[in-house]
């Protein structure tokens, strides 16, 4: 047994607290949670109170803090190496990173355009020329991501079976369905298979069970 | 003997480059770099064909492709595990990797204002009251990640000997003297040891030996 505990913020908008808790539960990996709720526009003390950088996710692990999504990752696939966190292949394990770190560094637009939220009634928003294009320029990225690492796994998932990967894109996954940003075919089947994972649907139906609402991430 | 090639940009400027390539270098890891120079308004057409990003820093490994930084780095440590590119204890190595990614996802406001620039005389910038707040509250929660981890490790780097930790934050070194952002004593001790690490002095050598002038990072 062990003795982790993950904080994170509401279900329905942390987008980083969704990470490493669907990596970790779609791999099997037994950990408390602990959430601690968004408190606009101040932000949470409690959450300043407990993480190094102000922010959540944040593993607890005995003495050892880790935050950051993608570090909390790396931390549990140490811990639980035939977890299969990331790819087994050295080469499949490289891009892993490389596109979970695009994930990290990049994709401004998107992110800031279209905030993750499982409650919202899906529709397209009304972009303004400039922010269309920006938008776009990242959606074709990662569907040229998606497409490339499908068409050479195989699929299910993008290394094959559920991975870090898919995780750090998941909640690309709620905002390209949410916002409807692609009639990609090959895109929309990946969506579907990621939103009927068990782990998915776990996360999701709490989320449209929290009663908060933020109104900065309403877009 | 291993065969690896990393794609760097501008020496003077490149700060993206400059991590791997010391994290790398000051490791021992042998390897060849080539440069494709930055070409601005447009982008660099070179660098578009040959990474997947369209950015640099891209480590080529026979077939393999690496592109983002830290992937690059947790590539590089996987194959030279001896290498000590991250720290041995695996507490360490957690915290290693979230200062880590706090640099890849954050301190906006300072990568924005202050580009990485070994070529400028060394003063301050007329910062707006607005844009100082919002800098130099970047400053303070690196000096606070320095403070901790030199007080813990006893240095002279972050966590002992040189790692990629101490790779990842050298481009801030470089901000922080080049536009005088701290008078603190821990910090501008931690700098100088940077400063004259030899991986830094040969490649601000070659940075200063540079003929070309970004206008864009001129700040
Ligand atoms: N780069 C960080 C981003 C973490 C982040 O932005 N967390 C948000 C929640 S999704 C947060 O804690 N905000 C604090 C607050 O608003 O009080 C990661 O990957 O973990
Ligand atoms: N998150 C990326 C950032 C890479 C990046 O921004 N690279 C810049 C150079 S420092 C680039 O290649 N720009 C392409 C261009 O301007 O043509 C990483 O960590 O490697």
């Amino acid at each position: 047994m062990t003795d982790l505990t993950l904080y994170i913020a509401n279900k329905n908008y942390s987008s980083w607290s969704f990470r490493p808790w669907i990596a970790l539960t779609a791999a099997g990996i037994d950990f408390k949670e602990i959430l601690i709720r968004f408190d606009f526009p101040a932000g949470n003390p409690d959450i300043k109170a407990i993480s190094p950088s102000g922010q959540v996710p944040l593993l607890m692990h005995g003495d050892v803090k880790v935050w950051e999504s993608l570090a909390i990752i790396e931390y549990a696939a140490e811990l639980f190496p035939e977890a299969g966190l990331w790819p087994q292949a050295a080469a499949d394990r490289a891009v892993a990173r490389a596109i979970s770190l695009e994930i990290v560094s990049g994709f401004r637009a998107l992110r800031n355009a279209c905030p993750m939220n499982f409650r919202r009634p899906k529709q397209a928003l009304p972009f303004s020329p400039e922010q269309k294009a920006v938008v776009m320029a990242d959606v074709a990225r990662i569907e040229t991501i998606w497409r490339e690492l499908l068409a050479a796994s195989g699929g299910p998932f993008l290394f094959g079976a559920f991975s870090a990967a898919d995780a750090m894109y998941a909640p690309v996954v709620n905002r390209f369905s949410a916002y409807q940003l692609t009639e990609d075919k090959g895109s929309l089947a990946y969506m579907e298979r990621m939103q009927t994972h068990p782990a998915w649907m776990k996360w999701r139906d709490a989320a449209l069970a929290e009663p908060w609402i933020v109104p900065e991430d309403e877009a």
